[in-house]
């Protein structure tokens, strides 16, 4: 058994998110949500990496803290939708490839703990390797919406 | 459809990392497998990559480019195994977090055109996120086969 990362009495953000809770204690918000299903909801994230804007979080409904404790049940889930974000954003986006990302544990930048699988739009010479965590940029609200309309558009083609 | 990125002609590296076959047209080895089922093959991969030797991919034994095209019952046991891994890479590397990276056509630091799910080991203040592709390097058949030997000995608990 692997120790929780998070502090005690963590108000989980991304719990907040799923359940479509306005709250200052998320920045996620309802219009971001491009997909939901029984075991899993997809949402544009509240921040956007360098020239990497718009890219997309899978996450389980269910509170997961990472990789070492999600049910396979919702890791089958992720993949699929995580395969349905990839094929919408290279329509929707115009992208010239995605990268996936999970990470685990603060060791490796985990921030939210609560399993998220970033999808990221990728462009030739993008410079993503070169962006560091901490220069991510919290997007406002509407600048999420105008990317979360694109791709539900996409997905629900 | 989206259109492959591969050259003509490719004969994939991985393809016969997958069939075992030693060759100068893959560095893959027998040595490096540190689990194999119907549906996937997991290696340690070749190059080694800043502080975080020893990371591992898992690939589906017969040949999808990308995630693009990959079967959803591949996508599954290729999380199943992710999972596995990551949770022995745990113990048998005591890494301090687990980052997972998929990359798909050039533009997206797609380098091998047979999709791999990278597994890393991550390390407290280890650097991952300045590392560049151009960084890594091939590492030694002897170097590989000691990290498969502490990966199989826990996959294998």
């Amino acid at each position: 058994m692997i120790k929780s990362s998070a502090p005690e009495n963590y108000v989980c953000p991304i719990c907040l998110g799923v359940q479509e809770v306005v709250s200052d204690d998320t920045l996620m918000r309802p219009a971001d949500i491009i997909y939901k299903d029984r075991l899993v909801t997809a949402f544009i994230n509240s921040f956007f990496v360098g020239q990497n804007a718009g890219h997309a979080i899978v996450v389980p409904n269910d509170h997961y803290e990472n990789i070492y404790d999600l049910p396979a049940e919702y890791g089958h889930r992720i993949f699929d939708v995580a395969q349905r974000i990839a094929l919408a954003m290279k329509e929707a986006y115009g992208c010239d490839g995605i990268t996936t990302r999970q990470n685990n544990e603060p060791a490796g930048d985990q921030h939210a703990f609560h399993f998220h699988f970033h999808v990221f739009p990728r462009y030739t010479d993008d410079g993503y390797n070169t962006v560091q965590p901490s220069e991510k940029r919290l997007a406002e609200p509407g600048q999420r919406a105008e990317y979360a309309a694109k791709l539900k558009a996409q997905l629900t083609k």
